[in-house]
């Protein structure tokens, strides 16, 4: 089958980083006999925002039937367009409306990046964050009482269901139980938000049953922060809500040496609609235009993308363990961009890993 | 005058950490001149809990009056009592009903503690978290809707106020004011909490048009824990929603070596309630009964009340002085508990540095 992908670069270091992960998603699929077609689409704050006072089309959703995944960059131009308006009407946008309902986060020290922990070597730290993608904390649901006095009260409603937990839930036990540890980390705050964290621990309760296998672990979100630096081993599966989530899979890459090199998928499973990868990392305007961003994140996206469109086949999964090696290979040996130390463009970094996929 | 101190061992290794803060505030006393009158109280889950099945009796406000300050261990005993009872029937209690609205937790890289940061000495972390402690995030208000069924709902509210926020704001204003850097961060959310914390933006905007000489920068909670992993010199006072700052606050201690070192004060700032000292560590059931505990949270915490309750006065300033000189001491040269590589017990480390207070 041919794969239709939707590339969209978004806004300031996404464009720098996205011709980078094209190109080395061309070069794995030639090698791997895969068949990709690739369509670029301008919707950013720079672009179709500048020019049409909005994110995206009316008819996006039309645009965009037919498509398997899309590739995206990052998009976000403060200086233009408020982050909420220009990440609720694009990024969170497509996350809601396609179900995209898991945000897969693997974090992983590789060899030749230099560790911001100390003592810490390829191996200490490599664990998958499982992010409820959906519902939670991300809402505009709530308001403001007594406006602009000083009695002002603001509500924030954070919505979540059994339907939208149960299934991260359920993944994450899944992806625990094929790892060697089998283990499963909830990020839980029961002790102080009241309501949906105790809540939130039953419902772990309840699908673990189904998984006497996997050993669950609930860990109240301070403390498992605390840990992600202290005791970085002890991970294996963390799943986690929207917002703790957002954070552990900032703060995890964090702790290997830079978020430059995090990738996410951002899945509905069922493939009714098309699934999103990512780098973890926004549009970065204060380095935009220099040519210095560090295409790994989204290179590593793309092989995460090939991987989930041909599941149960082999040319995907081989495509992106190509991938993954040649990530490998240029972390140790270099070229290096500036975030690690090295004076490589992104350009260069790119050229380097297609070029070990193409060699083999 | 007389300060009187209401002493809270609460459970677990708050019980073992208590007698050596106790022992370093009477030798700190003694030497500055101070007096001290300590009363015991044993409201804990496993003290008045599993007497009478409530944290505390029905008259502990009327049982606190005229206490100035309260000297708090830890609560809580899964075991037992569940954690969102033991809190909410004590610690978090005082913070409500005592309005103790600012959580003040300074972070700081100690000589002889192995930093789990690499390449990071003494004075590269060095900052003061100033949370809100009293209303945000933590809350029993909402509730589950179709319960029990598959279409299961929950709603989780948090609640903000004016009132709260900009008092807590104004805090830290001053806080950074008062400190060489002049710099303050404002943990934020606002590109995924739509309606809170663009909310939060807006008051840090509007009381800080009165700190025209403090530089406030605001980041969002994923990438600011993110940075106080990589960049930590950058930050000199955080000021956090009650959960962000919960987070911030044992993230930032990890980044230190220990969570076993960091005191926090929960204050009422204008003195109509009684303020709260209190390790941010919390009963570790799993090494209680070894007297291997460190103290030194605790300690540190009574250093922190001394000076609070002697505000505008030398001795109590020169006592935390003392104290703190004394725990600098101690962690350079020894003895250690085990958290730090030693095998000194909780009992030994409090003896030695009530000697070295008394010392001089
Ligand atoms: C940009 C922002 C809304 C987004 C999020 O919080 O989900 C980002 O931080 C992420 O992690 O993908
Ligand atoms: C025990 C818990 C309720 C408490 C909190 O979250 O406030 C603790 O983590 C703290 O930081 O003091």
């Amino acid at each position: 089958p041919t794969f239709r992908i939707a590339a969209i670069p978004g806004d300031g270091i996404g464009k720098e980083v996205m011709p980078e992960g094209l190109r080395v998603l061309h070069a794995a699929a030639k090698r791997f006999g895969l068949a990709l077609d690739v369509r670029e689409i301008p919707w950013a704050s720079c672009d179709w925002h500048a020019q049409h006072g909005q994110m995206m089309p009316d008819d996006w959703k039309e645009q965009l039937s037919g498509v398997d995944a899309i590739f995206f960059g990052a998009v976000g131009w403060p200086a233009t367009v408020p982050d909420h308006v220009s990440l609720w009407g694009s990024l969170l946008k497509f996350r809601r409306q396609f179900d995209q309902y898991i945000n897969l986060r693997p974090v992983r020290l590789f060899e030749g990046v230099p560790c911001p922990l100390a003592g810490r070597k390829p191996g200490d730290i490599d664990y998958l964050v499982v992010r409820e993608n959906t519902e939670g904390e991300y809402t505009a649901l709530g308001g403001v009482m007594y406006e602009g006095t000083d009695r002002e009260i603001v509500i924030q409603e954070s919505v979540f269901s059994r339907h939208g937990a149960d299934r991260v839930l359920r993944f994450a036990f899944e992806a625990a139980r094929s790892r060697p540890r089998k283990h499963l980390t909830l990020a839980t705050k029961s002790n102080g938000i009241a309501i949906s964290m105790p809540w939130w621990d039953g419902r772990a309760d309840a699908v673990g049953r189904d998984f006497p296998d996997v050993s669950l672990d609930k860990q109240h979100i301070d403390i498992l922060s605390a840990r992600f630096v202290l005791q970085p081993q002890r991970f294996d599966v963390v799943v986690a809500s929207n917002l703790f989530g957002d954070i552990l899979s900032d703060l995890g890459p964090a702790t290997t040496g830079t978020i430059g090199l995090a990738p996410s998928a951002n899945l509905n499973p069922e493939r009714k609609f098309p699934s999103l990868f990512e780098p973890v990392h926004g549009s970065a305007p204060d380095i935009y235009g220099k040519n210095i961003a560090n295409p790994i994140a989204m290179i590593w996206s793309g092989a995460l993308m090939l991987d989930f469109l041909t599941e149960g086949q082999g040319a995907g999964r081989a495509a992106h363990d190509a991938i993954v090696k040649a990530i490998e290979t240029v972390l140790a040996q270099g070229p290096r961009t500036p975030d690690l130390g090295g004076n490589a463009s992104t350009t260069a970094l790119g050229q380097a890993i297609a070029g070990l996929v193409e060699a083999g």
